[in-house]
């Protein structure tokens, strides 16, 4: 079946091949729980609004949140027919309660809006996560500066070694820089946490939808005003990804130092059995691989703000299916190693 | 003369490519008013300190003053033989007031807190300026949306046309954006507008300065507490880059449409001939040049972008010689068209 | 176990999570067939060299190739606590034929020729695979050429229409573009078929092999002369990378161009209803999501290359882990459209 | 006057932010002597051709030649109504000797072949000059790497000691290196090495003029056959920054080699005072400036081929304006270091 369920007017099925490439199927599942919300959500207001009754509300929201559980427990099967994952909760939805009440579930609603809802949903849970994780990282940092205030070291300009100072002077600097990091993840924060929803494919609908509404019970902030911006500005996305990259540089700076300084050479530091790994030839040698990976997962986060530049820069106003591949930036950057 | 100011301990000259290689002479005349000012202030500062006294205040203000006027007439001729602007200054200001007390406007200061001050004043003063005239924009963008809210045309989505809008839709979505814009300038410029000196080469000095009143005659709002994090951390130079990124690429996407909607085959909108440009063998056609070099130029305005990323990333805490090359960047991207 | 096969100085276990981020298992299986082949030839050449004796290779080329026909069938169950693949393969050699014997498979190797070897047998596969398609789509698009002869419609430049011209002067140009694509494909091959195996850790060994040998063996036309290169060099990843993002320019311009001849403004070409998608709200549409994904791959693949750049570049001579991540760039670059 | 010389359709003139940001006239002084020498080709054949008369010819060929001198002697006093140098050179013909005459030397030729012609020349030269340039190098590596030969090392692998081995061995690393961009740069050239001529604007012209001729007489080895790919294709551009990318790429590596060394605590090498910079505040250091220069360029010359790919990869088919940027990001990647 798959994509049967919009192809009415094309005569001629989806060449395989075609639907392998155009699939974005496994990635959805990343935002999977975050669409099954924003549709409940939707289909609340709908009843609110008079365009569903009490009885169809009740069997959608059953059938979404037996959805919901399939997702936790992870016993999904996908149908590979389908493009992506929003057709496919859509048919499930109607396989359980049929089409009359389950093919009402997306009226006033287009994939559009509905893909900018899941992921500001998701990238608003990762940058809470990430908050905490970085505050949590800066207290350890604080206790680490206070342990190492007698820790004399040389301060290095150039490699080359100039003033005398203290261990704890470089720790400090980090936890700077972590805290403006911080503070940029508020700022970007509040440009995300808004409701795209009644945007529709691009020009909005005539049905009689409720977007504060929608707004107010997905605990967004407010409403995105304009319906073109809301389905063709990227730069709620650009804005995490620059984000991360700066956190990812800050990192990769950090574990170069800790290159540098657990050399023999330099000899300040040893860093813990447990981050290294051995050499297969060379069984003397402790390797920091983790420190290394680091760095270059840096370079990979900053080269997925660089490629969603690329992708968003090169299109009109408008959607485009281009802007599909912008969540798999998102999602591999934010997995590098900020959800570890 | 040149560097010869300190080049006291290697014996050698600088090889004259190598000269030229490391120069930044041109390009700092970018910043030299904004390195005067600094040297004001860091003097005026160091009298209230009692660490020079009134005479020899009044005659350093007094050189500095005369070399302001020179730069602001543009009666400047560059000495080749220094690499960079700052001990050229310098030596200016000794040849006029004699090494004794000329030799003392540095006190407490290195290049490297020096050249921060520099270019947080410059970029102070830019993002005020493109703030305006992003104002300026807004405004204009409003009155041709009243003008057009009449003027129906389809919406489209892929290139295809979807449902029927109103060509000032698409002009509100374009001022929402720049508005995303506006707000984001005033988030990073309180994280630019804070005092590195006192930071000196990276750790800090002995000699009793006083970085608050330093921040309070340049009117920033604080200080960068760590001497380390005001000359290794770079996140300043990278979020002003990431900002004009992001409006590059929204006046790119705005070309975009504007070129497509002005080919005979949509002919929704005539570019004014004064934006214009004509072919050398096909007389008959108005090319949109003017449209396709935003285009281009958002292309390096990103770019730059990733060119700082990657220089930033690629080196330990501390000051090298690689951050010369920022400055560059920030200027290109100024240039662009954000300074016509 | 996992590790621990050569973890004996280090006395801690890898941390849990540090062993998930260091692990590159689940990538490697993407050249798990090349490392058999590779340590098949290896062990080949320890035989003619008297380092193993008749029986000795019978054994391990036997285990081999059960783990080959592993591989193969998709048999595999991948042991987590290994870092990567090839420890694994390894191990279970030792399982089926004992220590003795197994524990002598990787005399005189190390895990980075090995890996190496790995990746220019895949690469050369992937290069010959390439070439082919290449070749079979400038048959296709020749037989286009000489159909649409007749088939006038004008030249643009600026997206204004210039001079006549013939559908198929578009068409050859695709083709000149793909023969120099072509050529290149070529040139680069002979310097990524090169025999690496010999070069060790990063300083070769002292066990008595034959690189020329394995190099005959693996159909390598030569051998990497340094072993100092062999390992510290990636411009075989960075040529391939470069080969392949040019490529997709190519492609992404083509996309463009029919993007454009499709719209019902230009209306020059239909698309096929097999590679077009269909809107979830306005049935009318036929949307042309296989071309704009094109042109977003191209955008990922070009920034692969950039990231390899960011990554070889950030390092100094030697081996790094760094150099891990390349192998996934590489792989992801294929899979974007290449394999389809 | 400027850009009048086309201008005749367009009622208005250009507005003079416009022309500024339009223009191209410094930049294009880079390729103004090849631009000369094209249209000293370019008429040469148009008089064989019977296009002009000997008469004709003579006063084109001198007063082209008076041009060609001013060039040399830096006597050029650029018209900045002037768009690019192309039309200003013209106009400069016509002054010279009349506008009947003068205005039949673009006859069959467009700006659009005129400038890829001017770029393909000059970077013919710059690759010739390069390819020296590496040729010396590596004949002073391999001296260098002879007297090194008993100078016994540390081989790193993850900045930690493994096998022992000789600092001849790096040397010679890198001259493998060198020596396959060596034949990389033979490589491109003889697709660089290609006459556009009579492509025109995109598709030709009826004029009866010999393309094989001008390629003849150029010293190009072949002619560019389609007029399209000839005008629209800029694949000889991605590759020339393709190959400068790989060589910085491999500068700045033997660079942080150099750094590395040259540290106290690693102390194997001692660079030329010629070489290094001073401390302002720290008289007792000798900065690697030069080096870490060598880096951070590596970056921008890398940026710059990504910029060229973004720019290449947004248009289609066709000529566009943005190509005009393409030609700064050439010469900026050569000046950069390789044409000290």
């Amino acid at each position: 079946m798959g994509n049967d369920l919009y192809r009415s007017r094309l005569g001629n099925r989806l060449n395989k091949k075609v639907l392998k490439f155009l699939s974005s199927l496994e990635d959805d599942l990343w935002i999977a729980q975050e669409d099954v919300i924003g549709t409940e959500v939707h289909n609340i207001m709908l009843f609110e609004q008079n365009i569903l009754n009490k009885n169809e509300l009740k069997k959608i929201l059953i059938s979404l949140k037996k959805i919901k559980e399939k997702f936790t427990n992870k016993q999904i099967i996908l149908d590979h027919t389908f493009e992506d994952i929003h057709p496919l909760i859509e048919k499930w939805v109607i396989d359980a309660i049929g089409i009359e009440i389950g093919g009402k579930i997306h009226t006033g609603r287009s994939r559009n809006d509905q893909i900018s809802v899941d992921l500001r949903l998701k990238i608003r849970n990762e940058l809470n996560s990430l908050s905490k994780k970085l505050f949590r990282l800066t207290e350890k940092l604080l206790a680490l500066s206070k342990r190492t205030i007698n820790f004399f070291m040389p301060l290095y300009t150039h490699f080359q070694r100039g003033q005398l100072g203290v261990f704890s002077h470089y720790i400090t600097n980090y936890i700077s820089q972590i805290l403006r990091s911080l503070e940029r993840i508020d700022e970007i924060y509040k440009r995300i946490n808004l409701n795209p929803l009644g945007a529709c494919a691009i020009g909005g609908t005539s049905i009689n939808i409720n977007r504060k509404r929608t707004a107010e019970l997905l605990g967004f902030e407010g409403i995105v005003e304009n319906s073109i911006d809301a389905i063709s500005s990227k730069d709620y996305l650009f804005e995490t990804l620059t984000c991360l990259s700066l956190i990812s540089i800050q990192f990769s700076r950090i574990a170069e130092d800790l290159l540098i300084w657990s050399t023999k050479e330099f000899d300040f530091i040893e860093l813990d059995d447990q981050y290294c790994s051995v050499s297969s030839v060379m069984p003397q040698k402790k390797n920091p691989d983790t420190l290394e990976l680091i760095r270059s997962k840096a370079s990979k986060i900053i080269s997925n703000l660089f490629t969603a530049s690329m992708i968003i820069k090169a299109i009109p106003t408008g959607y485009f299916r281009d802007f599909q591949d912008l969540q798999n930036l998102l999602k591999n950057s934010l997995i590098s190693y900020f959800q570890l």
